[in-house]
């Protein structure tokens, strides 16, 4: 029989951390894989020798002794802004809260202004030096947030961004609106006028030109509450947004339960979430994202439980929270600190890095494991046992990216441009 | 008047971190700053115009955008061993201890197993990639410990192999015996006996062929008691090795006293340590020297309390406590968890890596600040504020790494071998 010609045919891979559907992570490992790549997607996937005997090509992508995920997918960031923050540690560190420096017009309003002041064309140069370093550290998919703009202007002006960046850079980013991320100033009296604002004049202008498959709401204690939630959240459905909320960062005030009722995709953050909230969500289909460097850079001293969901058998993801001041760009980092602060098993982090984030952004049909028909989006990481990757704390482990079958970084340089979808 | 011919120029650094001793770290750091170089020390340091108008090079380095601060010090690794144990972080995960695991056979006594099958130049070989690891992240000088072999052959030979080490690669390697890090399985049951056999047959082969510059023993519970570290030190003292010592990791048995009563170089771990005990260590002269790597990577749920020396105005020095369960090369990666988990500011944490630790090695003369005199040991990181060395996390942000004044990496590779002393 003849052998079938294919774009790509990656070989001897120390293991395939496969993160197929049906299987237990660890028994969906195979050893001296293959994997067969053509126009794009994953054709077929199995041991070196077999694919071999099926299937031939002139690009050959030989790993022996590395192992190879499926791309890791940010589920959560704040890619777009202008500006820095870098003076806030030492601020945090003498004592002032999150809400204190926001409160005196840091945090999130610091950035507002930055990013209010710049042109669309400022952003996606900032953006793209970030998109950069997350490839080179392994991450294929990113979701990003609008929220720093906070007027109808400036929040579409974010997304335009967000949209030209996808274009322009091989990583794909998913959109989401968060009009609801802080009052804005000109509102800070009337803080339902602007939840007016946001679900009247925001939501539908950004639903019409398409420029966001979510909208995500920060509702907390000293955010917005549970009731403005539920105005914005729905407006969005009815829009056709899809929900997302960050819930629980700071306090409990009953996110959680309103991201149930709501059926949202996902609910973020959840550090002061209970295990019955926990358990509950996941059960009801919405997906938990925990962000571990969120809870170090912001000094909460406390992670999320995700223990509680494994001992449940129950799904989680992980994500950056990239942001000024969570300024992250390593999933790597992410996984680490999954496994030390939040306790979860090497395996168990990076399905919540995949297959998980994928679900949270509703593309695990797509994405986020290595299945014949999915994007062939892949992590070739120098190490020959994925116990190994935190063997290395603080340096990237990532010999080469693969983006829709197309090698975009190597060694720690960006080495091709977009490829054709 | 003619200028001064020198072998390099560095100029236009946005800030030099001089870290100068009679300054205040902050006080101590040069806008638009340059440094001359001459046979490998540093001969002037200034602004830029002013060295410009008295020195000229034939090699300038021009730093346009970027920091400079001293060569980072790790003053505490464990960098000469053989085999690996990815294993044991899934079974912490599971619930067994550091203790647990080291009774049960892991733990050192397994790297004592491989390291004693290894040849000298095989220990090498593995030596040889971290140390290169750590340059490219900012590591200048490295204290490598013993305590893998602990027999008098094998303690020998890991000495030698970082002796082979310092010859062979461009970082200084500043070598420590540490016989006494466990009881090896031959002497399970008769603990003094090989506390005699570390005191009287290791120490005087090792301090007669001048193997190592310290004498370090694992003072605490489950490990070796204060009267038995006493025994070690004392020997050590009398044949010249200087005493550090490794106290209060799992538990307080009185080991900051005996380092005070020692006169100890320096006491490591002290995560069990009292504020008094701390701040009497530090008040002796003994350096306390905190490794939060290790208080992660062991999931131990605490950190040292660098808060309570800050406050006092007392030095302390941070290290990686590089080894197979602790396995970050990476400097700013501890500066992160210093910063982030134990609240200290960047320039204390910096301070900590760079002259604190060169203190903590007794080399302070000769390494650790920017200062006339002193090696042209240097970091250029790629970052134009010190403060955003935080906005990057999980990143290596070195863009050059300069020793003994000839630049060994460059971009994330290394350029040059050995120069000359």
């Amino acid at each position: 029989m003849p052998k079938r010609q294919v774009d790509m045919l990656l070989k001897n891979a120390s293991q395939l951390l496969t993160f197929s559907e049906q299987l237990h992570p660890e028994k969906s490992i195979i050893s001296d894989g293959a994997i067969a790549v053509d126009h794009g997607r994953i054709v077929d996937i199995g041991k070196t020798g077999e694919l071999e005997s099926r299937f031939e090509s002139d690009e050959t992508l030989d790993v022996t002794g590395k192992i190879v995920t499926p791309g890791l997918i940010d589920c959560h960031t704040h890619l777009i802004f202008a500006g820095s923050r870098e003076q806030e540690l030492d601020m945090r560190l003498s004592g002032m809260s999150y809400m204190d420096i926001l409160r005196s017009g840091g945090g999130i309003l610091k950035t507002m202004y930055a990013t209010r002041e710049a042109s669309k064309e400022k952003l996606v140069e900032e953006g793209k030096k970030v998109l950069d370093s997350m490839m080179l550290n392994g991450t294929t998919t990113v979701e990003a947030k609008s929220g720093y703009g906070l007027t109808v202007e400036h929040e579409t002006k974010m997304l335009l961004a967000a949209k030209d960046l996808s274009k322009q850079h091989p990583l794909d980013i998913v959109p989401t609106f968060l009009g609801a991320h802080a009052f804005p100033p000109e509102y800070k009296d009337a803080p339902d006028e602007y939840v007016r604002v946001v679900a009247t004049q925001m939501i539908p202008q950004i639903a019409r030109e398409g420029l966001a498959e979510f909208c995500d709401v920060f509702c907390d204690k000293g955010a917005f509450s549970v009731e403005q939630a539920r105005n914005i959240l729905v407006a969005g459905i009815e829009q056709g947004l899809r929900p997302k909320i960050h819930v629980d960062e700071f306090a409990n005030i009953g996110g959680a339960k309103l991201a149930i009722e709501l059926q949202a995709v996902s609910a973020e953050h959840l550090l002061h979430s209970s295990s019955d909230d926990l358990t509950q969500l996941s059960r009801a289909g919405v997906i938990p994202v925990f962000l571990p460097a969120a809870s170090l850079t912001l000094m909460e001293d406390r992670f999320a439980d995700a223990v509680t969901l494994l001992k449940n058998g129950l799904p989680f993801a992980l994500a950056s929270d990239f942001n000024p001041s969570c300024p992250t760009k390593s999933l790597q980092f992410v996984l680490a600190l999954s496994c030390y602060c939040m306790k979860t098993p090497i395996i168990e982090a990076l399905r919540a890095l995949t297959l998980t984030a994928a679900k949270a952004l509703r593309k695990s049909h797509d994405v986020g494991s290595l299945e014949p028909g999915k994007k062939a989006d892949l992590v070739i990481f120098d190490v020959a046992d994925y116990r190994f990757l935190l063997q290395h704390l603080g340096v990237n482990l990532v010999s080469k990216v693969v983006k829709r079958g197309v090698v975009v970084a190597e060694e720690g340089r960006a080495t091709r441009a977009k490829s054709a979808d």
